[in-house]
């Protein structure tokens, strides 16, 4: 992780001011699970670390890219604990810096000279680029079913996931029955992860979380949680009024409490636990070492971590 | 060029409503110059058209996704004769359907399976990045000098005809030699390319430019026509006035009929002819035929264009 975080710095460092050093602590501020999914995977078949540390690089940026994307669609305020870029900045500049770190992604791809991969990079651009415009579109606002509310987090999250862990399968030259496991062991371990994120964003607190809880709500997304409470207790005058836009912060504060004390969270983070067991089911395929024990772990670390 | 209409228009009907539709009228409603150049380097060197359409289809999305992040930067209100996406949706909207474009020109350019076209698709996605985001964080509200405009639009628009002339050489498996040839047929035909934009800011009308004249100058852009015009009438008052932001409407409107009035556009013309003149040089290295005349008469036609 050292390394990918040094050449992290590295690529950044290139960049002009002012957007180096902000670029910087974005990229380096996060929780790195998907950067270290890439390398643990490149362990598991005992190759050269120099690719992966490459890929793990590229997947960070690409990562970071849409965080910064989201925040101006969201209009979010807070991110990593400080403010969202363009809150500080002209709107255009977080989009034109969103754009800058996607360039460099698709450049640190392209070094691999590894043709699957960077096809595999391009089909994982469009897919979350159609998952996050679906939600922008059509998801928010209304009043989604478990369905939807699945097939939304296979799209921004699962699927990335997945294609990551591909893609790093494919670097390996890991066979086509192991690249397969790989991305089913990715969708899960990324249902497993936004299911938990979803629920976090009712019970985190703003400087775990580094944004402030009810996020999601504020923004009209129905996620799990909230669909457990829904199926528990009948009747859904609260969230009517938050859909209708009428949910003032009162409304809201008053709908994560009744939701925190209502069992909801448990019973959606036993859906999470499913998932993460499922993730850990496919490994079953691959070579049995130490950097598979370590991805089981990541799997149970996804369910248990509380930021 | 039928073929790469046919093939945009193919992508963009796989995503789903309403990106789609408003999507396939700004991708086709352009000059398609850019493509128009990668298909005729496949015509130069006599190879299959099919890649040359795929990469020109990639080139005009990357062109369509920029210029909605761009319309997202500048608030611009008109492009091609229609509201901006931005005015139309909500700004993340316009941000995420740029994104969209953006994979679907990567996920093209993989499916060529060539790792320096997609190496070089990755430097110029980093480039051009880099271009805009000196252009909006440094260069605006500032006076430039002629020198600090070359740079820009160098690094903005001339770098990327460079990009895309040497990606389509790459492609035909020019030599080394040959794909030299092309980046600077690509960077010199840029150049005039960008200067001809920046004249017709000044005389353009709404209804050829399919965006206001003007733009520029609002935006506190200094561009060649008006640094020609500096260089011809000492004391730049309206001009102090306009970078400080204290220029009503009426200010640009006299400033417009001032500069061109002036003789500051032949000025800045004879430059963007010098320009072509050293684009159609560049072209002697490469093969004698129908298409090279082609290229030739295109460099001349950038110059004499009135849209």
């Amino acid at each position: 992780m050292q390394q990918v975080r040094d050449l992290l710095q590295e690529r950044v460092a290139q960049l002009r001011e002012p957007l180096g050093p902000l670029l910087q602590h974005l990229l380096l501020g996060g929780k790195q699970l998907r950067p270290a999914l890439v390398l643990l995977i490149g362990d598991l078949f005992a190759a050269p670390a120099a690719p992966f540390q490459h890929l793990a690089a590229a997947v960070e940026m690409l990562h970071t890219a849409t965080l910064l994307h989201d925040d101006v669609v969201d209009q979010s305020r807070l991110r990593r604990g400080r403010e969202t870029l363009h809150t500080v900045w002209p709107t255009g500049a977080a989009v034109l810096a969103g754009d800058c770190l996607l360039g460099q992604a698709t450049l640190l791809v392209a070094e691999l000279q590894h043709p699957r991969v960077f096809w595999s990079f391009g089909q994982l651009l469009c897919t979350m680029c159609a998952g996050e415009i679906h939600q922008t579109l059509v998801t928010r606002g209304k009043h989604t079913s478990r369905e939807e509310y699945m097939g939304s987090i296979e799209a921004k999250t699962a699927s990335c996931f997945a294609a990551l862990a591909g893609m790093a399968g494919l670097l390996a030259e890991a066979d086509e029955r192991q690249v397969a496991a790989l991305r089913l062991f990715g969708r899960e371990l990324g249902l497993a992860y936004q299911i938990v994120d979803d629920v976090l964003d009712f019970v985190g607190d703003e400087s775990r979380l580094g944004k402030p809880a009810g996020s999601d709500l504020r923004q009209g997304l129905i996620t799990l949680p909230l669909l457990c409470y829904l199926e528990m207790v009948p009747g859904d005058g609260p969230v009517r009024d938050l859909l209708a836009g009428q949910a003032d912060e009162e409304k809201v504060q008053a709908l994560l409490e009744t939701v925190r004390t209502s069992g909801a969270l448990p019973a959606a983070l036993s859906e999470a636990q499913a998932h993460a067991e499922r993730a850990q089911q496919a490994l079953v395929p691959l070579p049995n070492n130490r950097a598979l024990r370590t991805l089981r772990s990541l799997a149970a670390y996804v369910v248990d971590r509380d930021r």
